[in-house]
């Protein structure tokens, strides 16, 4: 099955330093949360998260939701031949049970996510929806075992999204970034076998998840 | 100028009747928001909403929100070469100004939405970003003049999305239904020239609205 990994995501609980930052206060109690068990996200947080550690690829559990929803709800996903992974900046990664649907609904996304970071995995009636580890992307990637990694950048050499998916084959592994700016870090690109760029310009990740699943899709399905 | 219109969208504000449930009286207290300002949210008022007319089609703002990222995040948005129009099942209508960025944060989305249904437009610093006007289906599109109206349902003639791209001309109007279930109305259908269905299981608005804009774009930029 072919592999999607969504690399470096946006996606944390927010860091024990931060907990008790004026901002992040005053929304918890709004949300009726224990900050220790609420994702870090930007457009709440802004105020305390200024000057943090790689400040710019942290705190958008939004675009991380959009890009999830740009893979899981493709023909492809539901016909269980892509396998949605998720990688994130403190490595965690993240693990999607067999035909699992997100809700298009952030604050479901959000509630689903804590209660991962809380307990670990998150249990359907019949199977496991999500489930978490410690691993870091070269980790994840020896665990998935692919036969090539293929990058998404705007620093790879240019091609088309189908020229791209000619490549592919189902035992392949796409790898694209799920922050707001930035590259891929070192410990990222040093897995990554071949890095294509897709465009002129710098797309968002759910648009370049779309495409180059659908593309994948109309070759191999 | 192509135009995508999202056909009967669930977004609207708490119908009147509704505003005094204590499903939607509570989340209006938690939110520090009056029902009148407020998105009509399955997820939250699903208790208010049983029973109300055309039900499945009502109150989902996620899903318009996630439909409206899939078209204005492109390429060929950002190049100005699809306009983007919402219509409403209350037979509201909605125009993004050129170039308008949506927000991919939920929340952000829905304030900017509420404030446009309360004021009738939402002013940038150089620009209107959103406006709102009643209108029915059949208005908005004599207002919009397309040389054709392409619709995209399961109730449609099978085509793939390259075929349905390779009759579309920059005067075109394609309409894709931004609800969950159900079908286009009449009055929606009878506005359609050629209708069309892309697939044989039912696609979600966002992943359909990708794709056509997607081989619109590689055909004609």
């Amino acid at each position: 099955m072919l592999s999607l990994v969504l690399a470096e995501s946006s996606l944390e609980i927010i860091p024990q330093n931060l907990q008790k930052h004026p901002s992040i206060l005053s929304h918890a109690k709004r949300q009726q949360k224990k900050p220790s068990e609420m994702l870090l996200d930007n457009s709440w947080h802004f105020a305390a998260m200024k000057g943090i550690k790689d400040e710019i690829k942290r705190g958008r559990p939004d675009l991380v939701h959009v890009s999830v929803l740009a893979a899981t709800d493709t023909p492809l996903y539901e016909m269980g031949q892509v396998g949605v992974h998720l990688h994130t900046t403190n490595n965690h990664t993240i693990t999607f049970g067999r035909n699992v649907r997100i809700p298009k609904s952030y604050h479901r996304f959000a509630g689903l996510v804590e209660k991962l970071f809380r307990d670990g995995t998150v249990q359907g009636a019949e199977n496991q929806l999500l489930n978490l580890d410690r691993e870091t992307f070269p980790e994840m990637i020896n665990r998935l075992g692919p036969s090539q990694v293929v990058g998404l950048s705007t620093e790879g050499k240019p091609a088309s999204f189908e020229k791209v998916s000619s490549i592919l084959d189902e035992k392949s592994c796409i790898v694209v970034g799920a922050f707001q700016k930035g590259h891929f870090s070192s410990q990222v690109q040093n897995k990554i076998d071949c890095l294509y760029s897709v465009g002129n310009i710098s797309y968002d990740a759910h648009v370049v998840i779309s495409r180059i699943l659908y593309e994948y899709e109309k070759r191999h399905c």
